[in-house]
Order: structure tokens, then sequence, then C-alpha cells
């Protein structure tokens, strides 16, 4: 490899709204319709890997999405890429203009499986951006880095942060900032439960482009509902208000998923699954007494749920009984809990007919950080 | 029996709403937030039956519901008889007056499975009125009737007429008047399909309460979308536009459950069986390059169909493909329809995974007239 030529290899986090965004006032710009916030996941389980390669030498941008060669020339792709040498061109280091004019080489994968319907672009966007700006040692450019990440993906602006994150629809640009880091709420689970049987449906792009057209109800959430439970939800962040959270959380996930059913023709992303899961969070709630459980679903039937350490050993146990046709140890990954036994709880918890199998494993997880550099010498 | 004593039998039918009754103003008086359009379904196949006997013997109120004594104190059943013995004693025959104080035993049956979640209570406590009606004469109260009616059960005030009807809910009294006869449009089929495995679920009154009480999207829904869905399903109506009578229903289906959805905790009422007929609906209008059926789906999974009579054959055939696995006249009852050969358009319209079984049987009937006295000599 010629001497000039640098590498440089990070990872990035996926990301949770707990407030939706769905629906774009800009398409070519990926302005969203409303704010949302949403929380990082540690990386420990997963994340998105990129390596980027530039040299003066290269004749062509190319990229290796987990193991295919892509052909490099797709629109979001492209836009970010230009966006990115535009700033790197306006650099007062004469070394970050030079490179600004080389071709890139992009190897990228996610140590999570994309068919189990995990958002991978927000991640994916995340990592690319970040990583090239390693490279045009553009690191100190935050805000500039989530308004590229957003012209790839929407929600990979707020992949570059840790903790919990707010996306502003009217920032100028329009960016993500952290509300919280993550080790504001060290206590916070997170349960991602991969859904058996997923079949493909709408993706978000379209969906979101119909729901916008067809939809009698997305303004009102938009201009009504979206701007107060955004207030509402960062206190409940600051105050580490979990019950407030989790209603939160749960409203806004219902609410999104009725605008896409207000969609015509409807969308439907959640499944039987995914609505078994909802009524099992609700009556394990109600069981407790208070809430101690969250669900959120996004473009897909996976459920996430939220709660708090002290909480997982008793949860986790319910929802294997329940789900669980795996070992314990096959069926959580990440964090495994310790389960215990369950007997109690699953007794008044009886589902209607029989659910095992139905959610394929579930990964552990705590809030975590933005990306970060993993080079040998980084 | 004593020869003072009067005995009336009549039926009633049932009635589908196109424009969603959901959520009322005023619980005890069953006032809606919004108005409503139906359509009376023929009592070829589906009906409530009702006897009533009034005497002066009788010591007490009796009722006797599908086989079963009930107790006769139930509120809202009480709360009808008390309204309609009211308006007997307030009339200015003698013998309609004295009618008035005497006791009533009343027996009830529904002919279609009350199990298989197709609504009785509409069909029910129309039969109840109208049946009383006739013994204290005071069948040319049409307005009083709907909204005595409308006391045992919302949606019973439409089942008074046949056709098309409309509810008002802001009518002084709140009654519902038909918009146009049964034999306006008498190419209008319509198709329920009686979903297997269905599983308990909120009732609708419970469910009505708790969506106006925390769904954020209801008030928008009944302030700023029903009133223009209204004035445009009456065109529609009145024109036999079928293309804008589909797509006006459809949507209103949806965005209840959608309402449903964004109620706090959600009310789930379509299953996976009425989702995959929401899809196949839009598929199959697809591959016939126009809006050929619609969908609606009331506080349950079963759906029902509406068609006009050239088409049924050909998407009756494509349905039972689809979803039959009993024999042809079994799948069908009422107006059972001749089938074509699908595969055409069954090719085109392959499901994801196996429905075979997942609709029991279907009923097919025509739009119908209102209650009518069946007593041999009536």
């Amino acid at each position: 490899m010629d001497c000039k030529s640098r590498s440089s290899t990070c990872i990035a986090p996926i990301n949770i709204a707990v407030i939706k965004y769905w629906g774009k006032s800009d398409e070519e710009q990926i302005i969203p319709l409303n704010d949302s916030i949403s929380i990082t996941l540690d990386t420990d389980y997963m994340f998105t890997k990129t390596t980027a390669t530039i040299g003066p030498e290269f004749t062509q941008d190319s990229i290796v999405l987990n193991n295919e060669q892509g052909s490099g020339d797709g629109v979001r792709f492209q836009n970010c890429l230009s966006e990115i040498r535009k700033l790197a061109a306006s650099s007062k280091h004469s070394s970050t203009v030079e490179k600004s004019t080389w071709k890139v080489a992009i190897v990228s994968e996610n140590n999570f499986p994309t068919k189990a319907g995990l958002a991978s672009s927000a991640s994916g966007y995340a990592c690319l951006v970040f990583t090239l700006a390693q490279l045009y040692e553009l690191e100190s450019h935050q805000s500039e880095l989530s308004a590229l990440a957003r012209r790839g993906s929407g929600s990979a602006c707020r992949s570059l942060f840790g903790g919990f994150v707010r996306w502003f629809h009217d920032s100028q640009p329009c960016i993500a900032r952290p509300i919280a880091e993550a080790e504001h709420w060290p206590e916070l689970r997170c349960l991602v439960a991969v859904v058996s049987n997923t079949s493909k449906s709408v993706g978000s792009t379209e969906g979101m482009r119909r729901s916008a057209e067809t939809s009698k109800l997305l303004e009102h959430r938009v201009k009504h509902v979206v701007r107060d439970r955004i207030e509402d939800m960062k206190m409940a962040i600051l105050e580490k208000n979990f019950v407030k959270f989790a209603e939160i959380t749960m409203r806004d996930s219902n609410q999104f998923h009725a605008i896409c059913l207000d969609t015509y023709p409807p969308l439907f992303y959640m499944n039987s699954t995914s609505q078994a899961i909802i009524q099992l969070v609700h009556r394990y709630n109600q069981i407790r007494r208070s809430i101690k459980v969250a669900y959120t679903f996004d473009a897909g039937p996976n459920a996430v749920l939220f709660l708090e350490q002290a909480e997982i050993s008793r949860f986790a146990s319910v929802f294997y009984s329940v789900f669980g046709s795996t070992p314990h140890d096959q069926f959580f990954r990440g964090k495994v809990p310790d389960l215990l036994d369950p007997t109690e709880d699953v007794a008044s918890l009886v589902p209607e007919k029989a659910l095992k199998g139905q959610v394929q494993y579930t990964i552990v997880c705590n809030v975590g950080q933005g990306p970060k550099n993993i080079d040998p010498t980084g």
C-alpha cells in the first residue's frame, strides 16, 4: 500500500427511539416532521464496525457491506460522502484538503444479524461518517457530523452520541444533541426481543412517505402530541423517573403504530407475537402494581423492552417461561441475567395460547457510548 | 293465559357501521361523540327474534336470552323498559296506558352464534323495543323508538331502520334516520367472515371509555376527520359510487383500530387473520386495477366485506382458495355464491403463509329491511 494511504476502523452503536421519528418534511434533506428522543445501546453485543481507507491510488469509491460488494453509487451513500468531502475541502489544514480529493474504500459490517430486523442503517451511517471524520481529522465538528449522518439515514444522526439523545427537527443544521450521558442512569437496562417468523413489510422510507401523504392523524400527532411528550420525556430522563419514562415510551410506540394503521393502505409492522409481548408487559406491570417494564417497537415486530437492573432477573424469568424454547444461555445474549424461580408470577400470567418459540432470542444491554475508534494505535 | 294478555313476535336485523361509532359524550344516556353511518343486513340468515308477552297477571318482568334465564334487572334492559312504558303511559289510548302498567315476559334469541363475535346487542335491543312497540301500539313513534333502543345499546338505534342509516350525535332526541332505503343499491353485497380462534378482549363499553379517557388522537378524529367523512360517505351512497364508498369504509375502519391502538393500555380487536384479510383485499384490488372489495372490522377480529354482485363469484373464489378448509357450501352460508376457477387471480395472490382454516365460515347477504312483525296474524 502507498505510504500516503490512511486507514481507520471504528465501531458505532445502535439507538432505540422512545419518542418516535415517523415522517419527513423534506425527503431529500431528510428533515423529520417532529423531534425524537433515543437511547444509545452499548456496543458489547451489537454494533457496526467500519474500516475506511483513503489513498491517492484509488480510482473509484468502493463499499463492501456485510461481505457483499456494493456499487458505491447509492444516492444516500454518495450524499454522505460528498458532504463530508466538502467539509474536509474547507479545512484550514492542507493535508485534509488533499485527502478530500482521494477516493475511499469502505468495509462495513454489523455483528448482529440484519435479517433479524434490527435497524442497521442508523449504526451503519453513523459509523461511516465517524470513521471518515477520523481520517480527515474532523472529529471536533460534532454538529456537522450529526447532520452528515442524517443524510445517510435520519436516525443515524442520533447514533453519533452516547446516552440519551434528542434529534431536533427545526435546528440549523438539523442535528441531534445529547440530553444526558450514558452514566446518568446506570440502572437502566434494555432487552431486545428478536421475534421469529417475521415477514417482509413496507420499508420505513416508503412507509413514512405513505403515512405523511394519507394519514389523517399524523399531522395532529406532530403538532399537538409530540411537543409535550418530548418535554415530558426529557424531564423523566433527567429525573430518572422510570414510571413516567416507561408510560410515555409505551404510549408513543403505540401511537406510532396507530399512525401506521391509519395510513392507506395500512402499514402493519407488529405481528401477533408483538401483540402478545405488549399484553404480557401490561399484565406483568399490573401484577407488580407499578410500571416496571416498558416496550417499544420500531418498523418491525421485534420488541425493545426497558427496565431497571433491580427488576431484570424477575422479569427475564417470566419472559423466558413464556417465550423461551432454547437453553437460557442461548435465549439470552449480551448481559445474560440470572433467572429466578418464576412460578408465582408466571401462574398469574398464563398466556391464552402457546407462545414458546415465538421469540428467537433476546439481547440484554446497558445504555452505551457513542462511536469509537478501535485502531490499534487509536 | 289470561284473555287480557297480549303477545307479539318480531325479528330485527344486525347493522354494520361503515363510519364507526367509538366513544360517548354521555355514558348514561349513550350519546356518541360523533355521527356514524351503517348498513342494515338482510334477515335471511342473521337476525334476533323476540317474543314479548304482557299481561296483568305477571308479577315481575322476566327475560330469557338465547335459552338462558336472565335476571331482568340489567340496568340497560330496565332503562329501555321504563322509557317505553313512559311513552305508553303518555298515550291518548286508554288501553295502551293500562298495558304500560303490566309486567312483561321477554324471550329473545339470535339465530347466529353470539360466540362468533357478531354484535348481537344492536339487533337485540332493536328487536326488544320494536316488539314492545307492537304491543303498546307505538309503531308510529319512530324517532322515540330509535332513541329508546339507543338506551339499550348505542348502535341498536340504527337497527330500527333498513338500508343505509345515519345516527346523529347532536339531534334532539339523539336518534338514527335512514339515508337511503335498502332498494336504493340492490347490487351491494356483504360477506361476513367469521374468524377462527378468537380470544377474549376488552368489551366495547369498557374499550370506548378507555379510548375517550386516554387516546390523544380520538378528539381529533371526532372533531376534524369524521365530519367530512360522514358527508363524503353519504354522497358515495347516494351516488352508488362503490370506489368512493369502499375507500372511505376501509380508511374509517383502520382509523377506528388506530384509535384503539392509541388507547392506553392499547386495545387489540384485530388479529393476524384480520391483518391477512386486509392485505388480501388490498392485493386483490391492486390486481383488479380498481377498488372492488372493501373491508371493515368492529370490536373483534371478524371481517365484514362489501362488494357488488358482479364481483362476488370472482372474489369469493379467491377468498375460498386462500381461507377455505371446508366444502364450499359449508364455508359459504346465506346467499351461497357460484365459484369460478380462480387459478389466475390466486396465483398472483399467493399468501406468505398458510391461511387455510383461519376463517371458519362466511355469511353472504344483501342490504336489508328494518325490524318486522312475524306474528301469524301480523
